[in-house]
């Protein structure tokens, strides 16, 4: 992944609930940066979001701090607290306003988070703080994740090339209610905030609103994109209207970049071994098809059974028949990895049990669901569901 | 349990699905038996399903035939005659309308049911019919149940007694959505078709509707309810008006079987080892507690985490966040096991790890949420998550 001018990256151990684990992840962005962000949809969330959510209106970012470790989430007045504490001490160190800096905490729920052991590593941060450093970007917001997760895009805006570069983690407590876990994509793209944030709303809504590994929504689900502007030096001029023509191109990257990241979540998924892709279309709508394909996604007996390579359709027609959503029992045709096993609600007596068992036995599993009622189709993405999830969550805060 | 009036079982293994399993129940009823149900609102019903839903509004039952094995779901053109000829076959042997025969099928969903394999028993079934039976009858209709499952009650009409029984199977795809499972009540009270649909209705509310094991709706779900009618020869007139006053004394007991088997599934859900009782009160209303209260109860992360026999009260809070019903983090508490782990947003300083551990080894676990919003609360039963769930499932067709 290329460097992003106007963006530099420091990681750190400050011992926030391991001791010598990497667990700190400053941003430090040039003058002019603008930000955007979308947030979990709980309404439980952890201080963090309440404290980005409230600076967002300003449109500006010097720095961005995230640590693992602890989500600083039902922690009460000590967490808001501790944002407090925590924004101060990195607008000290980098000579900003607490208002330009951005919080991310993921972690444990319900411990107070000492915001003092960021004192202890943040000018350390600022002085080490480089361009590029993904790998290590990447690997310090990790917590169940099996491997840190980045991808990156080069957009034109008229004839200056632009980077597009994102970092993830995610894992467990992923589901589609707004951005799912913690995402900052960056790019020296100058675009102001508000034309940012309808970039990353509409963007959201097919890459991480369409992720889904087990249903359950994090207190602390964040999504933010930082605009450094730095390619306005290489004669980029600044877009501040949704209607800019060069917005198109840029927003094809974006979403790229976003889709990346988000499929990498789904595959990731705790104690997954298969990425399930799900496509519900002859639907009556886009959304009723989401709530189908979402339906069979976060279906328990669905997940087990492709964690058991059991091509087992009856569970989707089950899926199918409790979103509450319409379907027609009688029009629903199933397909495994591209065979057809059910048609017009009986099984194909046609399909070929060999190859279907075959195609259970890949990574990768395509799960069609056509419905026969419409022409409209969504599209999302899940794990199955093995011991190992259980077992990753049933000692995680013990 | 006592027998029922006017009521007789009989059991047979039919070879549906296994050789030598006890797999088919059939129910005679006395001439005058009235019959209330509730189903499944999968939108893909099964072919049983969709049979007694028609039958309904006939109000009378002379036979009751259920078979484990295959659920004769989506099985379409084929399911359809599956269920007339299921029905033609037990009218002529036990001479009753073919409307008079109620159906229910349990097991594999889309693979054809052989009708012509209850041909060859059901000679034997007319024959050896008898009163009680209840643990022969219960063991009938299990599937992945590992205890049969049954409950009793008496009830006073005027003076006379009449009894309840009722037998159910569950253990897997059990959400709250209508009747889950398979659960048949039987009584010789005498009461109307129109009164028993009314009590069955309410008193399923707050039992088989605040169940859930897995969030996942089978396509199967039935609750029949057959009254004989018999102890009006005991001088109990019968009951035709929701008025009776002789009515709240039967629907109590009523409800206590219905209750009593509902926890009965919950605590034999699949792979189970604590049965789980979540109580929210302080909600704005039993809906929105109920809302709540399921959004916990399906959680994953809730129920590892119980599994894991920790008191994880920060995945309470991330599911109550996610149910997208009113909630204020500043004003939620928490209870493990009658300890209150978190008070009004916070952790709750006072509370003992020692005595919190010991309440979550328990084989029974209270989970208390307190919204400080509002005076009304809801209860659900549920189960853990186990790595037992997953096996269970992911090799159950193959």
């Amino acid at each position: 992944m290329p460097p992003v001018a106007g963006v530099r990256f420091a990681t750190a151990a400050a011992g926030i609930r391991y001791v010598n684990r990497v667990d700190v992840l400053l941003a430090l962005f040039d003058e002019g940066t603008t930000v955007a962000g979308v947030f979990t949809r709980s309404k439980c969330p952890s201080a963090p979001v309440d404290w980005c959510r409230a600076q967002l209106k300003g449109g500006s970012a010097a720095a961005l701090l995230v640590n693992s470790g602890n989500a600083n989430a039902f922690t009460g007045k000590q967490g808001r607290q501790a944002t407090e504490t925590t924004t101060r001490l990195v607008a000290d160190a980098v000579a900003c306003r607490s208002s330009q800096v951005f919080l991310a905490s993921t972690g444990v729920i319900g411990e107070p988070l000492d915001a003092s052991k960021f004192g202890a590593v943040i000018g350390q941060l600022v002085v080490n703080a480089t361009s590029g450093q993904w790998q290590n970007a990447a690997e310090a917001i990790m917590t169940t994740d099996t491997f840190p997760k980045g991808a990156a895009a080069i957009a034109r805006l008229g004839s200056t090339p632009v980077t597009i570069c994102g970092i993830a983690k995610g894992a467990g407590m992923i589901a589609p209610d707004m951005a799912t876990m913690l995402c900052f994509v960056f790019t020296d793209a100058p675009i102001s905030a508000r034309v940012l944030q309808n970039v990353l709303k509409q963007g959201v809504m097919d890459s991480f609103n369409a992720v889904t590994v087990d249903g359950d929504t994090s207190t602390s689900d964040t999504l933010l994109a930082f605009a450094s502007g730095a390619a306005r030096a290489r004669g980029a001029a600044k877009i501040t209207s949704p209607a800019d023509p060069r917005l198109p191109a840029f927003r094809k990257a974006f979403d790229a970049v976003l889709g990346n990241l988000a499929e990498q979540v789904a595959r990731d998924g705790e104690g997954a071994r298969k990425l399930i892709e799900i496509i519900v279309e002859g639907a009556v709508s886009k959304s009723s098809a989401r709530k189908i394909a979402l339906s069979i996604a976060n279906s328990p007996l669905v997940k087990t059974a492709i964690a058991g390579e059991d091509a087992n359709w009856g569970r989707v027609v089950m899926a199918v028949g409790k979103a509450g959503q319409p379907a027609d029992r009688d029009r629903l045709s199933i397909w495994f990895g591209g065979i057809r096993v059910a048609h017009r609600g009986e099984r194909d007596p046609t399909y070929d049990e060999a190859a279907v068992s075959a195609a259970m036995k890949r990574p990768e599993i395509l799960l069609k669901v056509a419905l026969g009622l419409g022409n409209e189709r969504d599209r999302v993405l899940t794990c199955d569901l093995t011991k190992e999830y259980v077992a990753i969550n049933g000692d995680y805060r013990s």
